[in-house]
């Protein structure tokens, strides 16, 4: 199979002059739901190039197989995102403790997570928060400044809880949903108001980020990484305004650009 | 609290000469295990700051509550990574349903998943294999001269099977525990002994991605990023060489430094 982990996008590019339309390459993210004997099995996200090695390595690593050879059948349907596997020994997968799996996808979620879960709390962004190129900038740096952690270190992600002009809280967790659930925890705590918020995020915003962000009612997250095809698909219909790849005077703009605005802070 | 998401471990530097005994800080990986009205709820793992907000935050994401006040009482057990919660609004919670959450913890994974799947799959790695630091650094060099993807997206993870010398297979997936699945399918299909091999990997070394590598019978990970302090644990256990942050010149070994050897490749 010789698909592409990537996808071209169209994207507003500021290269610190103006904002230039044109396509960006994306990392894409699949979902690929797996069937055993007819029964559904687990669903993962992934960047959609070799699944048959990745479905066999992917029962190897949960104990459901040991060789290739006991797999009777595999078939991969692409297009729907399934893939049907039969064994030659059939295992009587015990539910309860399958059914607690951790999907094998970093950063990524299963589509039934998505369709049970996040269709009850992920709501449309209707925030009227608007911010200048500068102040894009200036939270970055902002953020960077405070972020010790990751120099230090080297694993951890950040996530600050911004106003236009200013960091109110910064939270750093190994798990760069877990840093983004501490800066909610704040906000519920402190009873603050997020749609005037803006969120500054170290790492790439995949999927379950911007849904992240969609729960907490965030118009704006900026983020010195990419996100994936399927945040932006999300970031479209959520809302959500999606800045990327902000380093030294220039950034991407993914989706609903008219939150941000050009000219100095304050202007 | 005051908790660090770092701990100091002792390392062995290797400088560009020599190697060196050190401490270095790494990313700490916190299991946190949540009880909702005596009942368990989920394990994530986590960096050990702001487990309050964490957990609140975590609750609301999923939909569990939507205020601060709805929570009666909250106890963490800092010490035993518990926390124990009773929400004034008696839940009840569709097992069905919220068994198949995915555990918010990026790249992090349930204790009980540890406990209960990989216990049968990850065994304790035996391979006698042996690397120059000059092979570190000259595999590192191959699979970033062959991972287009992620110069392109920024938003992808390499993963390649290596022998000392030579890149084998190259696999990319937006996650990083998917890229090591493909190479552990491709194994398993083209039947290829794991215990001479080297995974050469572009990703932090969390500890799933360690477990992924005893379940495989990989004996030596090469990273040009870090591990977590889990996975330095784990590697110790199991007996997996960590060699990480592969960068210019210098590389730090985290675990079972007798598999690396000074000198140049084919000395």
């Amino acid at each position: 199979m010789e698909n592409s982990v990537r996808n071209s996008v169209p994207i507003i590019k500021f290269d610190g002059n103006s904002f230039v339309d044109m396509q960006d390459e994306v990392a894409m993210e699949y979902p690929l739901t797996i069937f055993i004997d007819n029964e559904e099995f687990a669903t993962m996200v992934c960047s959609p190039t070799n699944l048959e090695e990745l479905v066999v390595g992917f029962l190897a690593s949960e104990g459901l197989i040991r060789t290739f050879e006991e797999i009777a059948s595999m078939a991969v349907d692409e297009g729907k995102g399934l893939v049907y596997i039969s064994l030659k020994i059939k295992q009587s997968i015990n539910k309860e403790f399958y059914s607690k799996r951790f999907i094998g996808s970093c950063c990524g979620k299963s589509r039934q997570f998505y369709f049970h879960n996040d269709a009850r709390t992920a709501r449309t962004v209707l925030s009227k928060n608007q911010i200048t190129s500068e102040q894009c900038f200036h939270l970055m740096k902002l953020m960077h400044e405070q972020s010790v952690d990751f120099q230090q270190t080297g694993g951890v992600h950040n996530a600050a809880l911004c106003t236009a002009d200013q960091l109110l809280y910064i939270q750093t967790d190994i798990g760069r949903h877990n840093a983004l659930d501490k800066l909610y925890g704040i906000c519920l705590k402190e009873k603050l108001p997020r749609n005037d918020k803006i969120i500054s995020f170290s790492g790439r915003v995949s999927s379950e980020v911007l849904l992240k962000a969609a729960k907490m009612g965030i118009g704006i997250i900026l983020s010195k990484s990419a996100p994936t095809t399927l945040a932006i698909e999300l970031a479209n219909d959520l809302g959500i305004t999606v800045v990327g790849f902000i380093r030294k005077h220039q950034f991407n703009i993914y989706s609903h650009p008219e939150r941000i605005i050009e000219g100095k802070s304050g202007e």
